[in-house]
């Protein structure tokens, strides 16, 4: 007889989530970076009961954030680097994203969603124009994204590039790329509402100079020409393959000779459930997109070709969900 | 560098959960059962469409409730036996209490439960009186307490016992106890209600004229005397250590010289943070009670004694997030 405890778990498994949520919101992991490692200490630091505070970092340690000796707590060498607010790796603001209503509402009635194949958030769900999840994606998502832009502006590399950066979000692609290179020319793409963030951002980075903003669909607008390199950053998954390949067409006409479009994606193996973070994604894309998905390389390898890309050549990224795909304009 | 994977995954755990529920509303594991093993057989089972089918499947791949090989899918051992509904240990029917509104929307906001260190639900919580998801956990519960009755009939053994079963419930605890043996008197305590749901099982079980029912709080309701045995199934941990003494001390009263009272409980190790499932289940407490808990033993030993009790021994049983504990009345 095998044992139930697994399936336990994911009966309980959104009490994970709303206890790292609740952890982030009280600053826990920060107060214990500061000393502070009694529930007792972390009570009178973060205001809150020591009762709540005892079992809040229990439970923290029995998921594996946290680690308790002899009634004392201590940061995980994760949780340290991404969790504790002075960290410069804290990526704790995404739970801003990740947990917003936005995200999660769309997981209200997962097998109503099965049944219809995809979102029940509206015709459109999360790609209805000046959607305002995009601004908070835009506003909590950077830290998450900043190792990723490092890794995209190295792919890059040196040049005088003219870069468009397609539904560029917080904009730290493009801004990377334009501040390791001099003499870049940033054209960064989104919603009016979005393009505010990536604008003060490019501002706080000392590339403004250097950073154009085009407002609009990237379905729909005028990309401008000759660019050498073109940015697609976790945008395909949110559209079905023919609308992707129309997309990447109007990306091939813009791109100049030798040009590259540069793709970051959750990835996941042929097998569909390998590896997990990028494997798992496409269960979001079925809760928040009309038809949006975690495709295969093959499938974005097809996809490139019939938009008329030479080849298209993958990088995996050191610890993160995501790859890169860089495809060639002959 | 760490990796931010496990942080990652905890800020999207309630997928698992949303998903598991979709999966048994949907009744994906019985079709499994049936022999249907791709998306598109599937989806015509569970009219559902081929696309959702295959997303929700791949995603229980990645969770670990279902396996994969060459597009075809399996139920795992551990699905195979709790998540089909027609094996006889099939648990699926607990979604209904574990993920129903009345257990996770005390999750809402763990962070103002901390703060207060106690539930956010009212003054008494889960504990007012006749409060309606109680009958709700008597109704789709009883499949996980099965076993644990077995297990417990088992430990009290032959004897024409009198029997008083404490917030009886699905009554499952009483009825395997009368159901062992044939003279066996079993008075059930709980809430109308809940009482009807027991005396239905009882009547299943065909134990309904061995069955006597007292309506009413444990800690206001006349008892009665001379019972040989008093069942206290997952009951202690909803209230403090001095209510559980008071509660205790009538239990005491209640019991006949050499009766005993078998508590089935969630009973960490003294580090409170193993093993996973018992340690957990005192966050449950936190949210959803105002000063409920899970005890170690030691806590639960100290109540007993300070009640009369001579001694109390604990029982593991297997694969069980429960375990036993004997109090002996000398």
């Amino acid at each position: 007889m095998p044992s139930p405890e697994k399936i336990f778990q994911i009966f309980n498994a959104y009490q994970q989530t709303a206890s790292l949520k609740a952890a982030i919101e009280l600053d826990v992991f920060t107060a214990l970076a500061e000393g502070n490692n009694t529930a007792k200490a972390l009570a009178e630091r973060c205001q809150t009961s020591e009762r709540g505070m005892r079992i809040l970092c229990d439970y923290l340690v029995i998921i594996g954030l946290l680690n308790k000796q002899n009634g004392h707590y201590d940061l995980t060498p994760e949780s340290a680097v991404f969790l504790n607010r002075r960290s410069p790796a804290c990526i704790s603001s995404v739970v801003k994203f990740l947990n917003s209503p936005y995200v999660m509402d769309t997981f209200k009635d997962v097998a109503g969603v099965v049944r219809r194949g995809g979102t029940l958030m509206g015709e459109e769900g999360s790609m209805a124009p000046e959607h305002p999840m995009w601004e908070e994606f835009a506003r909590s998502m950077a830290p998450m994204m900043a190792p990723a832009a490092q890794m995209i502006a190295e792919i890059v590399g040196e040049g005088d590039w003219k870069v468009l950066d397609i539904a560029a979000g917080h904009g730290l692609f493009g801004i990377a790329i334009a501040k390791r290179n001099p003499k870049a020319q940033i054209f960064a793409l989104d919603w009016p509402n979005v393009l505010k963030v990536a604008l003060e951002n490019a501002q706080a980075a000392g590339v403004a100079d250097r950073y154009h903003t085009i407002a609009g669909s990237a379905f729909e607008v005028e990309y401008g020409s000759d660019y050498d390199t073109v940015l697609l950053t976790n945008f395909l998954h949110h559209v079905d393959t023919g609308t992707c390949e129309n997309l990447l067409r109007r990306v091939h006409r813009a791109l100049k000779s030798g040009g590259r479009a540069v793709t970051l994606e959750f990835i996941p193996n042929e097998d569909r459930v390998s590896p997990p973070a990028a494997a798992a994604f496409s269960l979001m894309m079925l809760a928040g997109t009309p038809s949006g998905d975690a495709y295969t390389f093959s499938e974005y390898d097809r996809m490139f070709t019939a938009a008329g890309f030479s080849r298209s050549e993958l990088h995996p990224l050191p610890n993160m969900p995501q790859q890169v795909i860089v495809s060639y304009k002959e």
